[in-house]
């Protein structure tokens, strides 16, 4: 059974940023192989999560991060802080909450989202990041 | 390698209704071509979202909502309200956090899942909808 | 398409012990016929879930435990409980936030994870536990 895998770099500037992959998912289906099947998408490191959102302003650029900070607040004294000597505990909590994947099923290689309903990279380091995101489409 | 791409849709209530959705995943197993793989399930729309619990209706009709409501309260402010002039942005900070896919090895057409461990839909929207569930089989 | 389904058991503390499966995921894919897909790994039962982390003791000792327990605390009341008259709402509450099941790419039987990510169950019930979990390969 066919497998693809491609590899992205997207650009962030970390602190909750949210990044919209649904181009790039866009891209990588219109030019595949496979027609009908499931996309993986898996962010390399454990300080960034992926989900879906409608990529709104309101959301993008306040809720979510808003909400996050109030699950593990950015200013909390953190155990891993102390082992590393760094500060970006809260990034590890919320990132592993999140979780790195989504699978998203295709079909005639389009991604079945709804029309408000986008696949979103949230970066929470507290540093601006180059991020890989593997997609890795199987099917047929 | 064979794919099979299911569509069910099933009626809520919203206000972070937990619907099982164990039986419709079992119906589509039954009769599918395919024996051994996994099942993606993938609701479209960005305020509700996918996961596994035990249904019993102190989780179900209690516990859920409540812990959810506590993260993303519904009387709280949210600017995603403001940008629609709407009253959902509580189900759509929810909805990005649980993700909106479920990935469910199977084999000889059964789930791998728990006695008491089903899948479940969660609407947090907050009215009644349709949903779109996508249910992809890939396997052999 | 190929398929693959291993099942392992670990032994757990439960009460929120995070425990690394990254060793047992790679000794999967190294003897595996399948040498590029997706590994998707699936906890059976409806009280523990699995993501990434850092496997470092700040995090996997402290702060991700700190942070579930926040959310959904111990001590608290749950509907659950009363219909079990058991102890580990708590546990169903964090084990649906975060989900049963984790799907990974996988190219030249290695897991794409970052060098400081790794795969992690946490099992959130009150007593230890024997979990299975279920590790399926697709690909080719």
């Amino acid at each position: 059974m066919p497998v693809e895998t491609h590899r992205i770099n997207v650009k962030t500037r970390g602190d909750s940023q949210v990044l919209d992959l649904t181009p790039q998912l866009a891209e990588v289906l219109a030019g595949a192989d496979i027609a009908d099947g499931i996309a993986t998408l898996f962010v390399v490191g454990s300080t960034a999560g992926i989900t879906t959102t409608e990529y709104e302003p309101g959301l993008v650029n306040h809720d979510l991060k808003h909400y996050f900070n109030k699950f593990a607040p950015e200013d909390a004294p953190y155990r891993h802080e102390e082992t590393w000597h760094d500060d970006n505990g809260h990034a590890h909590v919320r990132a592993s909450l999140l979780g790195p994947s989504l699978t998203v099923p295709f079909v005639d290689r389009r991604p079945t989202l709804g029309t408000w309903q986008q696949v979103v990279l949230i970066d929470f380091d507290t540093r601006p990041r180059t991020r890989e995101v593997v997609i890795q489409l199987i099917g047929e």
